[in-house]
């Protein structure tokens, strides 16, 4: 047998970059540096590496470091080392460098990853750009709060409360199903503001409505189903069901919400998605007459009810609507609320009311899919909803968001008033303003009126992601909830110049 | 028309239950007790409610407080006001207190709700019962760390400086993908620790490992679908590919991780599920030519990797091995990292590394069913590791584990070291005990001693449902994280007496 080459120190070092400057120790950056040279076949399987003494005083390092590297090197199989005898570059490893011919050839057909028939819908979707390209001076955006009006004072308070005192509670997963006070504490709260009838038990805390949308459709349809959704209606829930392979059947919303009256006599739907408190996007409440015959026809058909109360707290005249789920009585309807309106949106934490059979099923799954939410987070709103800081909080947002409302609405109608039709129920936090229908398509002109509002200054955004229907009138929302009164105005005033 | 009948106040305020001691207002909860006797039937539809001066005076109330029940039960569309004639219960809802003989037929034949296929899989999987029902003395339950151990303090200061000082961050939807500053932060450390090589656009931050998963199988596996998977190995992961529908091919580690060369010649496997740092939970890395190999068997074969690097920075003698995925040439291997064992579970917060053809069907994915992760947690996280604060904090965790564990083996050595094997790799939270093998069977064995063990205050953890071949060797399972050192001793010296 040959006796193996050993590499001179001088030529192995001549190759090697080290930064004292980095905060990567200097042996692992040498670590790094000598297997990049094996795995690129610089340095040949069986080839022995120099002594550490002589390669630490050609690159001017402690030998302690050449020792570190060569030990990981050989703890991580790069190399071998023989007692007496050195270190050695390890053999019958294959590696890149080396393509025989075979492997070229393996490596030029290998099959690149395929998307499955979910992964090839996913990216049939359009991406859910929220941000128009240019900041524009007056954004009407929606989905976000106002900065400076959540309690944030209070809310560090809390947290600190829990990283002070009880972390044995944060060193340990918690509960899927959530941390147990706030199932309690969102239990009497709806039960006491919403009108929703339920046990902590059957409070379910998720990351969002999203997760909560996406396990209970694998839990009980088939792709292929029927989903019966409102148009306009909520497009994030509309791609969750999609996905799936669900089969989306959209009737168009009135001023009453989802017209129960039109559902086809002979609908197999398993599924309906609604929000009755205040419908999205176009606005107004779901009437009592179709909230029990909606409720009677999934009774009759074994379907569920998905009642999204994105914001229901936020009706500004008179009570907030009580919930579709408090009718119920025999398990239909599923309650999906979220802290995203009223807390913030940086919070990720929403919560989910199911029929008590539906509880096991969805806790397991989602044990499986995610082990649960964060406890802190958790802890804190619990402690913001038992404590009286969410009520008070509520008040405030009624009044300040109210306010915001009543400014917008006050410049449509005294500016556009002639122009544009939208719903006058006092809720919410966006306004959807119906265009003149012309005879262009809905498309085109909603794509022009972006384009005007966003050269003025004003974002605006296209209201056709969000009807279902054919052809769908032109339409625009406005957020309002992320600006001041005095924006609002003036973004108003730049957009009636525009239309 | 007969005119309606109008119910008198005092019949009416004698079946009205109002608590002054609550914190819901009197009218609303009036509210809820006219609706309740709408929805009952005691009030039937056209029947006049009383004058509202008559019913508060009944009442011992203010007559606000009646007015405000009746607006909000007419907002609602419970009663009907008529100028000067008074408020009526609204005629033509179909309550359920009226049933007929036809709607009696419908609720006694109403189909329930079935759960899908998926949905009956949930229901098949164990229940994952991380907690034994009543607490040991000393519990070796594993996957939580040791409370005081995290740097609290600091914690919270770095979340203090978000809420105090930049909150239009959290005032808005963060991005799907993660706080590029993480993700920016993560690319760094991965690199330079981790030898993983990827940039910030790579990384995307998941609410938990699990959710990765669920994703990844979805965008590329079908049912049906090969995974080949270790045994014993990671049970959460197994339970999303059994969801799934995929079929589980496990092949049994050895001390040099997944034996890579006992892939059947016709394995028509899409997914390939490691834990090469430091095998779950038997404990060992997978060797270099398995490395090299692994990733050239999928290459040929078009299948993709998954690395689960959930503890590999937990390493006591040496360094941390470095990731397969630094090894990929291909864009083979997906990369899965968490902070809950080395910041703390309650976090949930992990990431993972993709391939660049991967990110764009990835964060799309995730965008429909979850829309992000809490923004406040990653930006923290994010200060946490740029400023050094991360790398202290494992240095302090490598020197507190490592104690833990050298304690709980040196005391396993001492007691049992003649009856039981387990893997000496000093590396993770927990150890795997191989039972001795008898005649019984291995159920029968494992709840014997984790039985045994419970009585006498210690709780350990049956190693079964981590095992897919059969016969699984007799095994249990001893997680140190969250136990000091003295009770880990005595831990010991109490099973060894029960073994």
């Amino acid at each position: 047998m040959m006796p193996p080459v050993v590499i001179k120190s001088e030529t192995l070092a001549a190759t090697i970059n080290l930064n004292r400057q980095e905060r990567v120790p200097l042996y692992q950056q040498l670590y790094f540096e000598i297997r990049e040279r094996i795995l690129g076949g610089d340095l040949p399987p069986g080839s022995g590496l120099p002594p550490t003494r002589q390669l630490a005083q050609a690159l001017g390092v402690a030998r302690v470091t050449v020792t570190e590297a060569y030990a990981q090197l050989e703890a991580e199989g790069f190399v071998t080392s023989r007692r007496g005898a050195g270190t050695f570059v390890a053999v019958g490893l294959t590696l890149a460098g080396e393509e025989t011919a075979a492997s070229s050839t393996v490596r030029a057909g290998a099959p690149p990853l395929t998307l499955s028939a979910w992964g090839e819908r996913v990216m049939g979707l359009r991406p859910s750009a929220n941000l128009p390209p240019t900041r524009p001076d007056i954004d009407f955006g929606f989905g976000r709060s106002f900065p400076h009006i959540f309690p944030y004072d209070i809310w560090r308070r809390l947290l600190d409360r829990y990283l002070s005192t009880d972390d044995v509670m944060l060193s340990r997963y918690g509960s899927v199903a959530g941390f147990f006070p706030l199932r309690q504490a969102l239990a009497d709260y709806l039960g006491q503001w919403r009108g929703v009838r339920c046990t902590a038990e059957q409070v379910v805390i998720v990351n969002g409505a999203q997760q909560a949308l996406d396990i209970l459709t694998r839990l009980y349809l088939s792709p292929g189903d029927e989903v019966l959704v409102e148009s306009p209606g909520y497009a994030q829930a509309f791609a969750v069901f999609r996905l799936f392979g669900a089969a989306l059947r959209p009737l168009p919303v009135d001023d009453h919400g989802f017209p129960v009256e039109l559902i086809p006599a002979g609908s197999r739907a398993r599924l309906v998605f609604v929000t009755p408190s205040n419908q999205f996007p176009r606005g107004g409440a779901l009437s009592l007459p179709r909230r029990l015959a909606l409720l009677a026809w999934a009774q009759t058909h074994g379907a569920f009810i998905v009642e999204d109360d994105y914001d229901g707290e936020l009706r500004y005249e008179g009570r907030p609507f009580t919930a579709l789920q408090g009718l119920d009585d025999d398990g239909r309807v599923v309650y999906l609320g979220t802290f995203s309106k009223v807390l913030f949106p940086a919070l990720r934490l929403s919560y989910v009311v199911l029929p008590p059979d539906m509880v096991t099923p969805f806790v397991q799954a989602k044990g499986v899919v995610d082990r649960g939410a964060p406890t802190l987070t958790q802890a804190a709103v619990a402690d913001f909803i038992t404590e009286g800081h969410f009520e008070r909080h509520l008040r405030h947002l009624r009044q300040a968001y109210g306010q915001r409302r009543q400014v917008l609405v006050e410049g449509l109608d005294a500016h556009l008033g002639d122009k544009v039709r939208f719903s006058h129920t006092p809720a919410g936090l966006h306004v959807m303003l119906y265009l003149p229908e012309g005879a262009a398509k809905t498309a085109v002109v909603e794509t022009a009126v972006v384009a005007q509002a966003a050269a003025a200054g004003v974002g605006v955004y296209p209201g056709a992601p969000y009807h279902l229907h054919t052809p769908a009138p032109p339409s625009i929302l406005l957020g309002f909830s992320g600006l001041t009164e005095e924006e609002i105005a003036e973004g108003v005033r730049r957009l009636a110049a525009v239309l």
